[in-house]
């Protein structure tokens, strides 16, 4: 369902009607009259670019609600959004002690007959217990908890992140957030503090940094990321991109590194990791390393920028003290998937605590994350242990989406090798395949006539035919003179990658 | 717990042991070698305030900490949070029928067995029949929705608000948020363009308005409420106000009503209302109405802005026609109280669908507001209703709730008046009491030695004596030569009442 399109507000439909009188001139000051036209509207606000859930993803939503409303002029019968990493609304179940938990948060009163809850639903002991220590720290779950994060699930964090690294956590250190999105809209905001202020944002990127950049009013610094070895981070370019903007004067702050990659889950390599913290500590760069697809990786080890720090630190005192080091994990993806949860964490390592501060006053003012997400957190990096009653059934649906996502990403992989034009680097990891598409001249003529990008064109096109939703690569930029498209491999089946090789056929054969 | 007061990082504690060698010298310049020191920070962020969750709650939650640590060197056995309306933290109850929805959404597996959610655990048939709808629209609460919000809840929520008004109300023009917090934050957002842009802003009100000016550099432009009219709005303070700051050149934009009022929930009269909006349509000022103690009335009648201003529409043709109003509610107040759930809402009220567009990019920017918190606000706004199964108890509770306030606000109310230099307005609503103290001349002097304003100083004394915390007048704002403080009247019993009495007596007496 549209919500931005052309429906007009009761007040103005009473004016409307006023208007149909004289409609031209009341028509053309119509917008004037009122206090916030377009033009008054925050210029930051209006410059953001996110493209995810842009105009395809509206129309995508008005495909599917005329299907539910028994439409039948669609040349498709469902409407496949794969653009967005949002697992449940497509083929994944959630995880089952992770519900079962906080169907109790929501219902205490459900704890005060176990054996029901055994005999009859399948609870086990270790569901049971958890939801009793977690209520005994939160109290409900519809208080507020502390602006941080409930103390107690912090420590669990804390927990999970030093048997991760081999490394201490703090839990002090530690934010919960409503999603990574929120944690890192915090970070932005707070180390933002002029127009010249820079951050460097590796391209293709997920659009919320530069959203988020847009906002602030301040620099977003692309790097390029090499495609030709499945979208690697390439330390060159880091440097040439920041030599540059220090060159035109701005201030760079931090960068951005996604690790595992969204689009492909490319994992930087220790050595890679190293180099982008040697930068980082000769260039006085506070490094944010979103690491939400730490899960989602098919080949190759996760490394954590905090594990590698800490290494680093003590095989060579002095250089890495003073990295400033913000690491981001959520809910929303890997084999969790509970995105409408709005749950997340991140990690501040080396901050200077009149900074961690201001970063707790900012957070305040919105008073906490969703206290059920916060629980969501604790279950994710605290999950049943091999010998408690609940571990047999959840490590044998953790490992079955993780398969299940592998299998898929290659289904799709297999079907780009088959398409005239379509090239895909090896899927590595991440919920996203990000091929390159190269049209023929009369396509591009055809898009830009249409007053459109390129790979806009094409994915409208695609959505038109097959009610199959990708975002052009233009929502993620992509170098010069190429074309991409994202689509997640989450929609179960393979019959909808089907229609994208038969769409793409056709549209080849009709510009070629 | 303290998050913010001194522990540093484990990577600073690195380079302490380090620092330990030449201390000195080091420390002195530890600061200046990290990127972001506290003169680094977002100089908007920096300004902001917000004491509702600053020094005094953060020294009450150690002094929790300490007292479930064991502690026994404190003057008191408990901390009572009166400084924040969190009420499922102290006595209340959630609502029965809410969270049996919310717990079958969280794990629909518990649908399967309807006759043993029924016989072991008291679930209504409603409550099963609510669920399963709630389901078909959301799929899962675990995936993202609708940036705006789910359509079918969003449709829910516009049946209330025409039941409520006797006006109709659009979905389309609803937007789902992460509490009225968000709400607020992404008006505002919207609407502020410049240093120059000014919002008038209730005195004393609720810091999220001042605190979100300040993030956005925008122009905080205070209307002082009417002390001895309970609080009543004062429409020749907001001309007044706005004249002044329209003679400085600022661009007012905006005007915030809090309806009923925080701190004392008052209500806006129909004439009242009819002022406010007289003044947004000739000075063409956007409504932003915070209605969220909408349901928190003791004496009088809540009467929405929306529903005022659409009469007025139906009045006077023309002259209010191009009013835009936003107007807030939350689950977090009224006897719902389920703000850690953080769901809420805002209807737009003859926005430009331009406008609109720009209000949805911005939000869809954070996905999506938690999906269970917009399922507790569909309860919240479609209730068990008179001959459905869930309706007694929900009514039994509902009322319960209602009265359990209204007692415990009259003897906190009863209580101030016993106090010496104590003056209390009679409660109307909400959730607060916002008395004035007149403190000697001697604790004044005291205040300014211990580089403290007066209110701050008396309520950390009243803190560190009596574990009860409250906020100083000076965070919601007072006017000049005024001091006062906000308490909630949610915590149970009135055994922290005679503590404050006991404490303010001596306290007078000591600086008589």
């Amino acid at each position: 369902m549209s919500t931005v399109t052309g429906t007009t507000t009761t007040g103005t439909n009473t004016s409307s009607s006023i208007l149909s009188i004289a409609p031209k001139r009341d028509l053309s000051t119509s917008t004037d009259v009122r206090r916030l036209a377009l033009q008054h509207v925050n210029p930051n606000v209006r410059k953001a670019k996110y493209a995810v859930r842009g105009e395809l993803a509206v129309k995508a939503e008005e495909y599917r609600v005329r299907l539910t409303e028994g439409d039948k002029s669609l040349p498709f019968d469902s409407v496949i959004f794969a653009n967005i990493g949002n697992p449940q609304q497509l083929d994944q179940k959630p995880i089952t002690f992770f519900r079962q938990v906080l169907s109790l948060l929501e219902n205490p009163t459900l704890l005060e007959q176990p054996e029901v809850l055994k005999t009859a639903f399948g609870y086990q002991q270790d569901a049971v217990d958890r939801a009793q220590t977690l209520l005994q720290e939160v109290q409900s779950v519809g208080a507020y908890s502390h602006s941080q994060g409930a103390p107690a699930i912090r420590a669990s964090v804390a927990k999970f992140i030093e048997e991760r690294d081999g490394f201490p956590a703090n839990p002090q250190d530690l934010f919960l957030c409503a999603g990574a999105s929120s944690g890192v809209s915090t970070l932005l905001n707070v180390m933002c503090d002029s127009p010249n202020s820079g951050v460097l944002v590796p391209i293709p990127q997920y659009p919320l940094y530069t959203a988020t950049l847009s906002l602030l009013d301040a620099q977003c610094v692309p790097y390029y990321l090499e495609e030709h070895k499945a979208w690697g981070t390439d330390i060159d370019a880091i440097r040439s991109s920041l030599q540059m903007a220090k060159a035109e004067g701005t201030d760079v702050r931090s960068i951005v590194v996604i690790n595992p990659g969204n689009p492909t889950g490319a994992s930087l390599s220790a050595d890679d990791i190293k180099s982008v913290l040697d930068i980082a500590a000769e260039e006085r760069l506070i490094v944010i390393a979103d690491e939400v697809y730490q899960t989602n990786v098919f080949s190759g080890e996760f490394i954590s920028f905090k594990k590698r720090l800490r290494q680093l630190q003590h095989e060579v005192p002095g250089k890495y003290d003073h990295v400033e080091l913000a690491s981001l994990h959520s809910v929303s993806k890997g084999m969790v998937g509970e995105c409408g949860h709005r749950g997340g964490y991140f990690e501040l390592v080396g901050f200077d605590p009149l900074v961690v501060e201001q970063i707790y006053k900012f957070v305040s003012i919105m008073l906490c994350p969703p206290v059920i997400g916060q629980c969501l957190v604790e279950l994710m990096v605290n999950p049943p242990k091999p010998g408690q009653p609940s571990h047999d059934l959840y490590n044998k649906e953790y490992s079955g989406i993780r398969t299940g996502l592998h299998q898929r990403a290659l289904a799709l992989y297999e079907a780009f090798k088959r398409m005239d034009g379509v090239e895909c680097q090896e899927p590595q990891g991440s919920m996203y395949l990000f091929p390159t598409i190269t049209l023929p001249a009369k396509a591009i003529e055809a898009a830009h006539a249409a007053n459109r990008a390129p790979d806009e064109f094409y994915c409208l096109r695609l959505l038109d035919a097959t009610g199959v939703c990708v975002v052009p690569g233009s929502g993620f930029g992509q170098k010069a003179n190429t074309l991409h498209f994202r689509t997640t491999f989450l929609a179960p089946g393979t019959a909808w990658v089907e229609r994208i090789v038969k769409f793409h056929a056709e549209f080849m054969e009709e510009y070629k």
